[in-house]
C-alpha cells in the first residue's frame, strides 16, 4: 500500500481530516490498511472480503444521540480470507489501534464466491478433457471450445461433496458467434469445479442426452434487431432536467431531503444499507428505522430432475449483491439530475478496488400527492409529489436485480425491485415434454419455473428502540346479520394480534384479510387516535416457499419458510441464511432458524428486528426471452398513527383556490408548472386543436 | 338547439364531414339532436343521461374487420329521463333516422344522482325548520345556517322508504368559516331529501347526541399552512419536456403509440372506456381487448350503527365516474406534454354541456425496460422504457379517484388507481370509544373503516372473440421429499384450472398460490411454448367483501362477492350492479348475480367477459387527514405466450456493447440521454465532486 494512503488513514484516525461517519463503508485506504495489518501477521492470503464491521448498536445509539460528547465508535474491518489449502478465517481488525482483535479458523464453511472466483471457471472448463468430450457428444467440435461458456454457480449443496472442498457448478452454454446469446444454447451436462485444485472434479451427465440446440440464434443486440427490421423510430425524447439543482443535500453519505435524513451505506453482501432513517417532524427529529437492507434472497428452481435441485441461488449470501453491483451510467441507467456514490472493495490479492457510480441518487416527479375539489364551487387543491430514489443494480450471472429505495413526502418508504436480465435456461430435445416444470421459451430452450424470494431486514426504531409488532387482519364484526351487535351485517374492523414472543411472530401472509404488520412503539400513543405510533408493512407479493418441508432449499433457506419472523436485536444477527452461505447443508439450518429456537423469547416492547420474505413465482413465457422486460414488485412502509396529520400538507401546491377566493375574495394560488405544454399531434382531428 | 348544430349532425350522417367513429361518445350536437327528438315527442322532461348506445358487438366486429365495405353501425342515443311526478323512462333514439326506437316506463327504479341533483339538497336543508332545530341542538345558532353544509348521497336503500320515491341522505357538516374544511365538523343527524317534493321528509337522529366539534379547524389551504410555518422552500423544479413532440398520434379518438392502438371513449357512468385495443406485432395487427373499463365500484363502511349501514356508495352506478370527472389543468394535474380530450354530457334541462380536459393523455419515462450485463467482459445493453397514460380524475363528494390506464412497450396494460381527497367523517364525543369501527383522526372526528371495491370489466379479444379463462395457482409438485417423482422436494408448477362454466368461474383470490387468471385463445398456440396465446390478470389487492352474506351491501353489490366472475358476452350486460343502481334493494340482486343464474352456461371457447373485483380496505389514521396523501393500487394485464419473444426488443437502447465490440471489433451503440447531468449538492464532501 502506498504510504500516502496509510497516512490518510492515520489522519482520519487522528482527526486531521473529517473522520468517516461510523456507518460509512470502509474507504479504499481503510481496506488497504486492514489488509496490510493482516498480511504482516499472516502472510499471503486470498482475501474474500474486507468490509465495515458496523458499530455495536448500543454504542452507536449513544453516539447518534450526542455525537459531541460520546466517543465516536471505532472503525473495525470485518475480514474473510482463504489461506493456501482452502482454510477459511474470519477476522476483525481494529483500525484505530491497527491490530487484529479476532482471528478464527473455520471448518466446513465456504465464504461467498467472488467475481474473480466466477471468472476462473470458464477457462478451466474449456481445457478440461472430460468437458471437451461432453461437448463433442453434444455436437460441438473440440476445436470450438472457445465457443463454450459457463455460468459458474456455487454448488449450493451436494451431499456427495459436502462443504470442506470449495466447489462451483458450471452451467454450460454455447455461442455460435461470440456475440450470440448463450442462453439459447444451453448444454445438458454440468461440470463441478474445485476452487482449491482449480480443476473439474466431476461432471453430472443426465440419462437423457440433449445435443446442442440447432435453432438459429435469438439475440437482442443491434445487428440482430437491424436484421429484423431495425429499431422503432417513433419515440420522441423526454427530457428531465433540474435547472436549479436537486432538492437534496449530501453530507458525506447522509442524504437530507424533504424532512428525511438517511445514511447510505453499502456492503459487498447486501448492497445498499440504509441507516438511521429519521424524519424531521416540525423540528422534532424522530427516528424511524435504525437499519434497512435486503439481507438475503433465494431463487429456487422447480424442476425435480437431478441436478437442477442444486439451482437455488442465494444471490446475496453466496455471491454478494454489492460485489455484483453495476457501475451505473448517466443517461442510461439513470436519467435526470444524478448524484452517484462509489463502492470500495477488496480483491483476492488484497488490493482495494472501486466500483464507480455504484449507487444512484435522484429525484422524480411522483404525480399527484393529494387533490380535492369541492363539488359546490370547484374550489380545489392540487399538490404534486416528489420522490427520492436511492438505487443500485446487480447482475447475478444471467439475471439483473434493480433495487430502488424510494422515499416519499408523505412519510412512506417504498422498496421496489425490478427483475430483468436473462432467464436461466436448460436444453430440451425437439418434441420433449417440459412436464410443466418449465416453458419452452424458444425452440430447444427450457426455462425452468423459479421463485425469487427476498428477505428484507427491518430494524425499526419507531420513536425509539423498544418496539412491538402487531399483525393486522381486516375482519368481519361478530354477530349474524340481524343480530343486535351487527344488525345490518356491515361491521368490520382491523383485528390486531400482538406478537409477544418469537414463536408467535412466525407467520404467513393472508391475502383474504389483506394482512399487514404494524411496527409500533407502544410506549407512545398518537394524541388523536390514541393508538401506538407505528409504521405499517404493506406487502402483497408474498408467495410461499414452494420447495417442500424437509427439502434442501427448505433446510438451507430457513428464512423463507415464513413471511414474517421477529427476533430480539442482536449485533451478530445480520444474515438470515448464515454468515457463510455456500455449501451449507441446512443441517442444522443457519441464520433465522437458529435465532428463533427459543420460541418463548420476548419480543414485546424491546429492541427487535423484523425479517420479511417476499417475492414472486416466475413461470416463464416466450415474452421473457431473449432478454426479459423488467418485472416490478414493490412493498411499502407507511406511517400509521405516527403523525398527527398528513405530513406533506406543507408541500407547495400547484394550484389552490378556496371557496372565498372563488367567491371573489382574494387571489388563488397558481403555481402551475409552466414547462408543461399542450401537444398537437400529427394525425389529430381539428376538433382537438387548441 | 341551434340550426347549424342540427345541420352538423345531419352532415355527419350524410357523410359531408368525417363521421364519428362508432365508439365515439355522442358529440354535443348529437346529444342535442336526441333531446330535440324526444322533447318534440314527449314535451318537457328532466334529462338524467343522454349517452352513446354502443353498437352491437357482432355488427361492430364486422365493421372493424372491413370498414370499407361493411355498413357503418348507426349512431344511437341511450336516454334516461325523469318525467314530472318522478316517472322514469329509458329510451333509445336512432340518430340517423331521427326517431325514437325504444321508450319504456320503469317502475321502482331510480336513475343515478347527477351533479345538479347533488347541488340542490344543501339549499333545501338550510331552510328546513326541522334541520335548523337539529342544528341548534348540535350547538349551531340558527342564524348560522349558511355555515351548515351537506354532502348529499343517494340513500342507498332504506326499507322504510323503498324505491318509488327518489331520495338522498344528507351527510351534515359545519364550517366555522367558509374556507374551513367541513370534514372536521361533522354533525350527528341525517336528513332525508325527497327529490320530487324537493323537501326533507325525515331526519335520522341517533340515540347518543354528539354536539358540533369544538376543536379548532384543521385545514390544508395556504392561509392555515402559512400560520403553521409556511410551505417548505427546498423543492427545486423538475422540468419534463418533449421538445420534438410526443410519440403518439391521435386520429379522432384513436391513439396510436408504440404498436398499440386504442379507441378512447368516455361515458357518464364509467368515465374512460377503452375499445378495440390492438397490438401491431410486426405488421400483424392483433386484437387483445374489445373493451376495458371500470364498470362499477362500491365503498361499504364498517360501522354497524344506524344509519351508517346506508353508507356504501356505488360511485359509478349511483353518481357516475364520468359526470363527476374533473376538468384537468396543465402543469397541475398533468405534467409534461399533454393531449386532452373533452367530455360532452346532457344537463337536466336537456342542454349539452362540456367538461373541458376530461381526459389526459401523455407519456412518461418508465425507467429501465430491460438490462443485461455479461459479467465476463461487461458487455451490456440498457434500454429505457416509456409508458403512455390515459387518465381522468373524479370527485365523489369527499373522495377523489385518479384513474390511470397505462400502456407499456412490453405489451402490458396496467390499471393504476390513486385514492386521495378527504375521508368521510362522523362526529364523536370527547372520550367516546370508536369501538374499533373507525379511528379518531382528529379530536372529535371519527373516520369509519371502509373498503373501496372496484369492478373491472374486461372484454377480452385475444386474437379473436372466442376466449377461455384459466385460473393459475403456483403449486408444489406431487410426491414427498425423497419420492421418485420429487426426490429433492423442489418440484413446483403452474396448476391451470379451466373455467368451463359460469359456475366454475365464480372464484376468489388466493395469496398463498399467487393466483392469477389467464384469458386464453385456446384455438391458437404459441409456436414456441405450445401454450395458448393469452393475457394474464395479475392483481394482488383483492380483499374480500367484508359486509356479511345476506347484508344489504352483499345483496346490492353482488359483483363484489367474488374476485372473479366470467359471463358469456351479451350486449345488454354492461353494469355489474344493474343499469339503475340507486335505491335497489338487492332483492333480487341486479347485474352479475342475474347473469350467473345459469351456472352451467358454457364459457369455454366463446365470447366472454371477465369481471374482476379488487380494491383496498381502509382503516383510517391521522396521516390521512385533513386531506389524504394519494394511496395507489395497481393491477396488470400481461401478455403470456402471446408473443414469441420480448416485443420491446426493437426499442432503441440507451447503450449497447457486444463482446466483439468490447474486444475492439466495432463501435458500441451509445445513445445516452445527454440532458441528464451529474449534480453537486451544497453540502457534498469533496470526494464526491466529479
Amino acid at each position: 500500500m502506498a504510504l500516502d494512503r496509510l497516512k490518510s488513514v492515520a489522519q482520519h484516525i487522528s482527526g486531521t481530516t473529517p473522520p468517516p461517519h461510523p456507518f460509512d463503508p470502509l474507504s479504499n485506504a481503510e481496506i488497504e490498511a486492514a489488509v496490510q495489518i493482516i498480511s504482516s501477521e499472516y502472510g499471503k492470503l486470498h482475501f474474500n472480503a474486507v468490509t465495515l464491521r458496523e458499530p455495536a448498536k448500543k454504542e452507536m445509539l449513544k453516539w447518534l444521540e450526542d455525537s459531541t460528547n460520546v466517543p465516536r465508535p471505532i472503525r473495525v474491518a470485518d475480514v474473510v480470507v482463504i489461506a493456501p489449502g482452502g482454510k477459511v478465517f474470519d477476522g476483525l481488525v481494529d483500525l484505530k489501534e491497527g491490530k487484529i482483535i479476532k482471528w478464527e479458523a473455520l471448518d466446513g464453511v465456504q465464504p461467498l464466491i467472488t467475481m474473480e472466483d466466477l471468472q476462473t471457471v470458464e477457462h478451466v472448463v474449456r481445457k478440461d478433457p472430460k468437458v471437451i468430450e461432453q461437448c463433442v457428444i453434444s455436437g460441438i467440435p473440440k476445436e470450438d471450445m472457445h465457443k463454450v461458456y459457463c455460468d459458474p454457480w456455487t454448488i449450493g449443496y451436494d451431499h456427495r461433496f459436502g462443504n470442506n472442498v470449495r466447489l462451483q457448478q458450471a452451467l454450460m452454454y454455447y455461442r455460435p458467434h461470440m456475440d450470440d446469446s448463450q442462453y439459447s444454447f444451453p448444454l445438458d451436462f454440468c461440470p463441478i469445479f474445485d476452487a482449491d485444485k482449480q480443476e473439474i472434479v466431476h461432471i453430472d451427465i443426465p440419462d437423457i442426452r440433449r445435443p446442442v440446440n440447432q435453432a438459429k440464434p435469438n439475440n437482442y443486440h443491434p445487428v440482430s434487431i437491424e436484421k429484423e427490421g431495425g429499431y422503432r423510430k417513433d419515440i420522441k425524447p423526454i427530457n428531465i432536467t433540474q435547472p436549479d439543482g436537486v432538492s437534496f443535500k449530501v453530507e458525506g453519505r447522509v442524504i437530507d431531503w424533504q424532512n428525511w435524513k438517511v445514511h447510505v451505506g453499502f456492503n459487498y453482501k447486501e448492497g445498499i444499507v440504509l441507516n438511521n432513517i429519521t424524519y424531521n417532524d416540525k423540528g422534532n427529529v424522530r427516528p424511524i428505522f435504525y437499519r434497512l437492507s435486503l439481507a438475503e434472497m433465494v431463487v429456487p428452481y422447480g424442476n425435480p430432475e437431478h441436478p437442477h435441485q442444486r439451482k437455488h441461488a442465494f444471490d446475496l449470501g453466496e455471491y454478494g449483491g454489492g460485489y455484483m453491483t453495476n457501475s451505473l451510467s448517466l443517461g442510461c441507467d439513470c436519467k435526470g439530475a444524478i448524484h452517484y456514490m462509489d463502492a470500495a472493495f477488496v480483491n483476492r490479492a488484497g488490493e482495494s478496488t472501486t466500483i464507480k457510480n455504484a449507487i444512484c441518487i435522484h429525484e422524480e416527479d411522483a404525480g399527484i400527492l393529494f387533490k380535492h375539489t369541492d363539488f359546490r364551487d370547484d374550489s380545489v387543491i392540487v399538490t404534486r409529489g416528489r420522490k427520492l430514489i436511492i438505487s443500485h443494480i446487480f447482475t447475478a450471472a444471467n439475471y439483473e436485480y434493480c433495487v430502488y429505495w424510494i422515499f416519499h413526502q408523505d412519510g412512506t418508504v417504498q422498496l421496489e425491485i425490478k427483475l430483468t436480465g436473462i432467464l436461466n435456461t436448460y436444453s430440451m430435445n425437439p418434441g420433449e415434454d417440459t412436464k410443466g416444470w418449465g416453458t419452452e421459451v424458444y425452440p430447444g430452450v427450457n426455462a425452468h419455473n423459479h421463485q425469487h424470494l427476498f428477505c428484507l431486514r427491518i430494524d425499526p426504531n419507531i420513536d425509539g428502540s423498544n418496539n412491538t409488532v402487531f399483525q393486522v387482519d381486516a375482519t368481519q364484526g361478530a354477530g349474524a346479520v340481524g343480530s343486535k351487535e351487527n344488525p345490518y351485517g356491515n361491521a368490520f374492523f382491523a383485528k390486531r394480534t400482538k406478537y409477544s414472543t418469537v414463536g408467535e411472530a412466525i407467520s404467513d401472509y393472508d391475502g383474504v384479510t389483506s394482512r399487514t404488520w404494524d411496527m409500533c412503539n407502544t410506549n407512545k400513543l398518537n394524541p388523536y387516535s390514541h393508538k401506538p405510533v407505528s409504521y405499517k408493512l404493506v406487502s402483497r407479493e408474498v408467495p410461499k416457499l414452494l420447495p417442500k418441508e424437509g427439502s434442501l432449499v427448505w433446510k438451507r433457506a430457513g428464512f423463507a419458510r415464513h413471511a414474517i419472523h421477529v427476533t430480539k436485536y442482536d449485533d451478530e444477527q445480520l444474515y438470515p441464511a448464515g454468515r457463510h452461505v455456500p455449501q451449507t447443508s441446512g443441517e442444522p439450518s443457519k441464520g433465522i432458524p437458529e435465532w428463533i429456537s427459543n420460541s418463548d423469547a420476548s419480543i414485546d416492547n424491546t429492541d427487535i428486528v423484523l425479517w420479511h420474505t417476499f417475492g414472486i413465482t416466475h413461470f416463464p413465457a416466450p415474452e421473457d426471452f431473449p432478454v426479459m422486460p423488467a418485472e416490478p414488485m414493490t412493498l411499502l412502509l407507511r406511517p400509521r398513527n405516527f403523525f398527527t396529520k398528513n405530513p406533506a400538507l406543507d408541500v407547495p401546491p400547484s394550484y389552490c383556490s378556496t371557496p372565498s377566493q372563488i367567491a371573489g375574495q382574494g387571489k388563488v394560488l397558481d403555481a402551475a408548472d409552466k414547462m408543461s405544454q399542450l401537444v398537437v399531434t400529427a394525425g389529430e382531428a381539428d376538433c382537438c386543436k387548441k
